[in-house]
């Protein structure tokens, strides 16, 4: 019997030195990307405006299953990675569980979530192209902090938009980005028509990342030398966050180890498919059958509640138009809802594996998201973002189960990244003025109303 | 030649099962601590009212060289042990340097700081006497955090006494340790005899960690079941700090490296005297012969510029008397002086070794020290706490030199935890706000001035 440590690291020699290409293996693909202008599949020429070559190839390479990580990348990854596999015995214990609960830490940088892991590619593959700028949205914060520090790292500057509610929430976050030089515009903003028209239509906005995508592509398609980039949602951010199910699933197997359940939060989908990645390949190759589960949030909840349509992945209807569960990109989640996970639509990707039954999903509310944070934070010495608290409540929630069963299963979660820009959410929780909120389906019914009309699809 | 990781991470079972007591391996020991109504030394007994007996007589005990570390202790240091010690591959490159720069790293917990390496130590020993309740200060916040997290984990409960100004410079603060369960107060406060003396004096005073002190012992003493415990300055503090140098020096001699010259901030001496202790050990035994530097802030300088004396521990002056490098105890930094760092004093172990001449010390102002932490941000991808980055600016100043003088001396210095809380700072900083506050001659005289008078001694 493998004696378990508390934290497991691989060693740097045990780095995974390529990424997965999750849809290598998916006999049944998404659908394709649309150009909104004629309808028809994108070619990668035609994301050249908006992405790097290297990147657009990224996003529509269905073939390679293994992508080397350039050398440079890696060493970027040594600074902060491998990350942490670590099994919750303080947790387990608290909650009396005969089930083994591990989850994957992802906090230990300075954007504090797993967003690094595909900003420092993003970055590197822009400079490598001899870009000279780039821009970018943020909802929460962790995405603008993190491609500002890789941003700096190879000297590109770097303009995020970030969703106004955020922005005014988390004054710190204006600090940190600004400390690796990067400059942030609350959105929607009057320096793009994209934002000017959205203000126009309602100036009291909160925002949205659907604006801010927005805003960033606009900004990208009409500086010269400079593109967008996007820390979720994409086909290549997937890619690059397989990093950490690689490594997750090495270190699993050296404990002797496999997850039956393997827990992620879900907003676009970014840790979410790099945290499942390699345990998907062996379902969809039949080696295993772990079950995989999506969590999201009740007041954002693209995957329990949308619809499975093509819709545009921006609220100023600008992007190419891409086939996910979406609750319209128009859907603007209440101003109540803190943190991250605020997207409207999911992943193509796991948009497509959920809906062919290979994924499950369940929604939170926050007053219950949060409980489980500070529950946590009291059991394993790290305070976890919101984000990373909805995996938690479900793994909560399903070692309560196995308390219930007395089966001993063994679940993994991804642990995202730390809470110490959440502090006004902790405290709003904490004092009880934190409330819940669930889009009606009236809402929903709306919001889907406006999804674009396409000849011969929807 | 032994290849170099960025980052280097014992196992579990490689941990410290002992801390290691300095004073065994002093040949001249730190002066007694005196009773301040006799100007006796101080007794294991007399200090019962205030400590846990378990930690009195750790703080007298000059004999025992290695303590076992209780294994309740042990295990709740492996949540967040060992901490990595980092080649600083990134940041010699920058600065073009032959040296070799490492790095001990101790912001992966909650509390974002080394200070839970004592505070979990404390807990343990007062839960085990079976002690009812806690008080503390807090000067930045990692003590009260650390704190307020250890007491959670213990069911104890704690109120901590912040300084004022950090308590009003650093809102979420009070968040992460009510998240904790801990009681907050901004002192000096009207809920002590000592906080309401001090407040009739100057009703406008920013405070200080030895007013925090005073309250937090008025507390203690006339509570029933509760005791005071504090985060830095104390033996016991450094004994369960030497968790930190007794990792870094195992993690050092795998990689056949030893320092050519340790480096630690310096307020208390908590960090420092933890990091230093075995090699400090190597030194006070002759087998080696390291150059230790402490780095302390321009505006609370109490090595450079105070005086070896006889004082009180605390501003209200009920605390027993240490003999210490000290400005006096009622010397106020500068509210404009960011982060910790802030005390009157420094470590009687600490005081006696510099006076000695087995330490140095230096001073540096803290717009210097900024520049040295966004520096270090960019090349690291670690946010680091003002505090820490007074050993960064050091660190740096080493290596630059060794880029002059062409020679690769080897440095280690400690990151002592993360600057997530102190993002006011930074924006101050980088908004170009931020001023130094050195003390005048004249200042520091009239503090000297107020040292105890002890028949026979001063």
């Amino acid at each position: 019997m493998t004696k378990i440590p508390h934290r497991l690291y691989l060693t740097e020699d045990q780095m995974p030195k390529q990424w997965y290409n999750l849809r290598a293996d998916m006999k049944d693909l998404p659908d394709p990307m649309l150009n909104p202008a004629t309808f028809k599949p994108v070619t990668e020429e035609d994301l050249y405006p908006v992405f790097c070559r290297e990147l657009a190839h990224q996003e529509l390479d269905n073939e390679t299953r293994y992508v080397d990580i350039p050398e440079e990348v890696q060493d970027f990854y040594k600074m902060y990675r491998p990350s942490p596999l670590i099994r919750a015995y303080n947790l387990e214990k608290a909650l009396d569980t005969p089930a083994k609960i591990y989850y994957k830490y992802e906090g230990n940088n300075t954007s504090g979530s797993h967003k690094l892991n595909s900003a420092i590619a993003q970055a590197y593959y822009a400079k490598k192209q001899g870009l000279t700028s780039l821009t970018t949205e943020t909802g929460a914060g962790q995405w603008g902090t993190a491609l500002a520090e890789a941003c700096s790292y190879y000297h590109l500057p770097l303009t995020v938009y970030m969703v106004k509610c955020s922005y005014e929430q988390k004054p710190f976050r204006k600090a940190i980005i600004q400390t690796f030089d990067g400059e942030i515009i609350p959105s929607p903003s009057s320096t793009t028509n994209a934002g000017r028209a959205i203000l126009e239509k309602d100036p009291n906005t909160s925002g949205s990342l659907g604006c801010a995508i927005s805003e960033a592509v606009e900004k990208a398609v009409t500086t010269e030398g400079c593109r967008y980039v996007l820390g979720s949602v994409l086909n290549q951010v997937l890619l690059h966050q397989s990093v950490i199910g690689l490594e997750s699933k090495m270190a699993m197997e050296m404990l002797d180890e496999y997850p039956d359940i393997v827990i992620g939060c879900a907003g676009g989908g970014s840790n979410l498919g790099g945290l499942i990645a390699p345990f998907m390949q062996d379902k969809l190759t039949g080696k295993s059958n772990p079950r995989i589960v999506a969590v999201e949030p009740a007041s954002c909840p693209s995957l329990t509640r949308g619809r499975y349509a093509y819709d545009f992945c921006d609220t100023g209807r600008v992007t190419p138009l891409a086939r996910m569960y979406t609750l319209g990109c128009g859907f603007i989640p209440s101003a109540s809802h803190a943190g991250g996970l605020r997207y409207h639509g999911m992943s193509p990707i796991l948009s497509k594996l959920y809906h062919d039954g290979y994924m499950e999903a369940v929604s939170v509310e926050q007053t219950r998201v949060f409980e489980a944070a500070v529950f946590f934070a009291k059991q394993e010495t790290i305070l976890p973002a919101p984000e990373s608290s909805h995996a938690i409540r479900a793994a909560i929630d399903e070692a309560l189960k196995c308390r219930e069963s007395g089966e001993a299963r063994t679940i993994l979660f991804g642990l995202t990244g730390t809470g110490y820009f959440d502090m006004n959410a902790y405290s709003s929780y904490l004092n009880g003025t934190m409330t819940d909120f669930i889009p009606t389906d009236e809402d929903l019914e709306k919001a889907f109303a406006e999804l674009p009309k396409i000849p011969g699809i929807q």
